[in-house]
């Protein structure tokens, strides 16, 4: 059916593979700009256009009905948009030549021709390579299939008998199935590989998280993998590297996704080294009648520009968008690089990140400076001002790379402002002046976002001297640690060898401080960062060679969990 | 004790005049940046460092300890910073020439010399021409005595008699007060000049606060101002210009403030034509050594150019540091623009704008086209999504020029991502691929923000023309309306003469349509604008003359609520 005119041609059959988020998003864009056009979208599952992101909402009950997932049917999308959904519709190669796909379904398998062929196949799941994930307590948790099936499961276990589950990966879906399961009543064990529950986030605010799950009897299990399942009774033993068997009546494995690119790299489109379609800046691949958006595709990352696939459902939607405009000849805006943008709710908890983490950074070899905050939400004379626990990472030249948030309420206000600043290259000063919405009940005059550029603007141009929880084991082998807490404050909890100066007493008191130093450097700290910035101050004037502990005897006592265990650890 | 070296060796000692906010900021960093200068600040009232955007919250009781307002004292800064603060402290004159400033306290008349002199002097309040201002009952609320005047007048009246209150002035801190004066369980009667409440708000929003504050049985008297405040039994009896007598209890007096700049106008500093004192890009003013901040200085408006003094407690705080780094001979970044970003409560709503509203920039003559979305702060299908009503203004090229929101929850992130938008000169395709933190309890795949870059892209680049609720007796005139909302919703409330064709009917009732329009153009709308943006590029393939109705029905009714009292309007 497709003409042999060039491709600038208005399409008049667009096939779209894959029916959610960025397939969907094409194909309604594509009717809305053209209404002439055949649209075609074949999905290989039974749903489409539901709302993957809000599966472990319904297992945990908090999304009531099931409904409420289901976003739009084909039904009710031919009455909207006229288009011409296909489910249980499998996609099963892609004849280039002759511009047509091979659709099966469970009662035949026909060719469909296309002007336009858009693929947004998504990801699958990673299989970890554990024996006996074919055990009957074990799930997955990405599609509408997997919920119903957990859901089920869980239905089913006794009301007052065991009721045990284990989540492998924690990560986002990780983090939400187990607050999920918790909901449900279940006792979960978390099992993550990495060092820290949530990769993706930097290591020195992951034991804010951990402490939430702790509090909540989940039991952690970090840096080590599930090796084999195995069945008791009916249960499924769970059995990790250093050799703990966790009983388990539902295990759930979430440890990653690749690209779905079998279909692409079949039909010889390229693809980039992890598998991800190679797309241009309109999302074509390197044939000029296909496009490719969401999961499936390469990325550039914004601040490393390391190149992969991101699965995020932002991006998909906005591709999908893009490659229809694309499609029909429109003016596009080029493909963004991708930030990475990313949120979790995990239990009372917020965790944000926007931009390159520090670990990518250093991966990447990138040269930069980290700052860090502890700031109420909002006016600290307002009450339930809730600690936002914000680090971000800063070029040499003061442009904002990454920024990463912590804490109860207002961390998705920061995130999105600092993915927003990052997106316009913002610098430390730009930070600085920017000018957000502040009354008693939403902010401060200087917002969170604001201090972050002050201290950074302070970083970089040699005003603050920092010196790092890192640090620690060094600091404390050749420098003094002065903490300039209160009395109250220094007795709840401080390093050992600490000499306490209050804040207010350093001026009177710099001969002592001299005294003790004795030459050495003087690593100073307050509970914030905020107080011993002005002590830094003062010693720096008085010509010590003096440093301020980034963020804090907070942030300290969070990177290094460990001192909180001893005599020396915060009490509180 | 000044030496005659240039302005750009260090000051040794610096005054600062007024103790708040900017100077402040401006003492402290100073301080922070300079350990051996002599820093003095004269505050002219009895408190410095006070939390002056909290008033309102003690008053209603909501910020239980008044201790809680007062952040610092002399004692305090003193002990942490090596300031010396002079309360009851009045700067009566400048003397240029013997770079000294004349102090009037209780007791005695001095001259104090400085290098370098700071203005943070504010702003006064406006006395509107009312006779009958000095009632015992006539209150103002932007210092400390006038919050314990106001609060004890509340506390001495009657827990059963009567408690009536008349705010006058519907501004910020007119609402706050109202919340206020609610709390304290008084009746009140808010009068205001302007035709809506919030003047900065654009009128199509205010209906929304309207609403809510009738909801709390507040009186509204918009269009019409206080004319006179006689006395009745020791009550106030305020008389409108329309001639309504309001008996109050209690009368809030907020009409807006004017710079404080007498000192620096007698001094013969550089004044705007406003009165505010001009300052460069370092916050000098005509003399070298003299510098300026806060609510008393003239600013740039980022969006339309205007200059003049914008009293907000963020720029001021950000121009103290500015100030104290320019003094220091420190590098700084430039004085910002303001976008005037600026955010109240009122009651269960939050209201917020930043840039330009829609009347400044008609006022400046500036082309611009507008957009209004109303999308859930969350996922739709999580539960508890409220409406974001969304307003945005874009420059033909794209570029945005301000925003406002009102909502219930999640107004003060969009806000504070436009607000950043903005500050960095984003378009409509940049709002469009901002990648903003999304999980259900929090955001969107694509968010609020998105949105807004989406619809600008489709009236900015014609793929969706408009039409306004502005519009509609020129549309009902000239034009066939159609409705696209499904027929429960039409019956619950809808134009009289308006066509029904559900969006999901639309294709194959092309023919009725295009006949009911009879060659005219059609004026296409559903509740939002989603489904009616879907029918309009139906109807302008099929060749029709179509448009779409910006923010749908829910504009529409909001912005004309008489359409809500008639027979059409909305029953719901």
């Amino acid at each position: 059916m497709h003409s042999n005119a060039s491709s600038t041609d208005r399409p008049r059959r667009v096939v779209v593979v894959g029916g959610v988020a960025g397939g969907m998003s094409a194909a309604a864009r594509a009717r809305r700009l053209d209404e002439s056009a055949e649209i075609v979208v074949l999905e290989q599952s039974g749903y489409v256009s539901f709302a993957n992101c809000g599966l472990p909402y319904h297992l945990s009950g908090e999304i009531e009905r099931r409904d409420a997932l289901l976003l739009h049917t084909p039904e009710s999308l031919r009455a909207a948009l006229a288009l011409d959904v296909r489910t249980d519709s499998r996609v099963t190669r892609i004849d280039r030549a002759a511009r047509a796909v091979t659709v099966e379904t469970a009662t035949e398998t026909y060719a469909l021709e296309y002007d336009a062929l858009l693929l947004a196949p998504g990801a699958v799941a990673v299989r970890p390579p554990v024996d006996g994930l074919d055990h009957p307590a074990v799930h997955a948790l990405r599609t509408i299939p997997d919920l119903d099936a957990l859901t089920a499961r869980v239905a089913a276990l006794p009301a007052d008998g065991p009721r045990r589950a284990v989540v492998v990966g924690a990560g986002f879906i990780g983090l939400e199935a187990v607050e999920a399961l918790h909901a449900r009543r279940l006792q979960v064990e978390l099992v993550e590989l990495a060092d820290h529950v949530l990769p993706p986030l930097d290591a020195e605010l992951a034991p804010l998280l951990a402490d939430e799950l702790r509090a909540h009897d989940v039991g952690l299990h970090l840096g080590v993998s599930a090796s084999a399942i195995t069945d008791e009774d009916g249960a499924a033993v769970v059995t990790l590297s250093d050799g703990t068997r966790l009983t388990a009546d539902v295990v759930v494995v979430n440890v990653g996704v690749r690209p779905a690119s079998d279909l692409a790299r079949d039909a010889g489109l390229d693809l980039g080294e992890r598998g991800a379609i190679r797309v241009d800046a309109d999302q074509r691949t390197s044939d000029p009648h296909i496009w490719a958006v969401g999961d499936a595709v390469e990325v550039t990352h914004a601040v490393t520009g390391a190149v992969g696939p991101v699965p995020l459902a932002g991006p998909a939607n906005r591709q999908g968008r893009r490659a229809a405009d694309a499609m029909l000849g429109r003016r596009t805006t080029p493909q963004a690089s991708v930030l990475g943008t990313a949120i979790v709710r995990v239990f009372g908890l917020t965790a944000a990140v926007t931009g390159a983490s520090q670990a990518a950074l250093e991966r990447a070899g990138v040269e930069h400076e980290v700052v860090r905050i502890h700031a109420g939400h909002h006016a600290g004379y307002f009450p339930g001002a809730e600690q936002v626990h914000l680090v971000a990472s800063f070029a040499p030249d003061g442009r904002l790379l990454g920024a990463q948030g912590v804490g109860r309420a207002g961390v998705d206000k920061r995130i999105d402002v600092l993915a927003t600043a990052l997106r316009a290259g913002m610098t430390a000063d730009d930070l600085a002046e920017l000018e957000l919405s502040y009354a008693p009940p939403y902010g401060s005059a200087k917002d969170p976002v604001n201090m972050l550029g002050f201290v950074a603007q302070n970083v970089l141009d040699g005003t603050m001297p920092q010196w790092r929880a890192a640090d620690l084991d060094e600091v404390r082998a050749t420098s003094l640690v002065l903490d300039v807490r209160s009395r109250s404050e220094f007795e709840r909890g401080h390093l050992l060898e600490a000499l306490n100066v209050p804040h207010t007493e350093l001026r009177e008191r710099l001969d002592e401080v001299r005294a003790a130093a004795d030459g050495r450097p003087v690593a100073v700290h307050c509970a914030s960062g905020v107080r011993s910035y002005i002590a830094t101050r003062v010693l720096l004037a008085a010509g010590l060679d003096a440093r301020n502990l980034s963020g804090g005897w907070i942030s300290l006592t969070t990177a290094r969990p460990d001192l909180s265990r001893t005599l020396e650890g915060a009490h509180a």
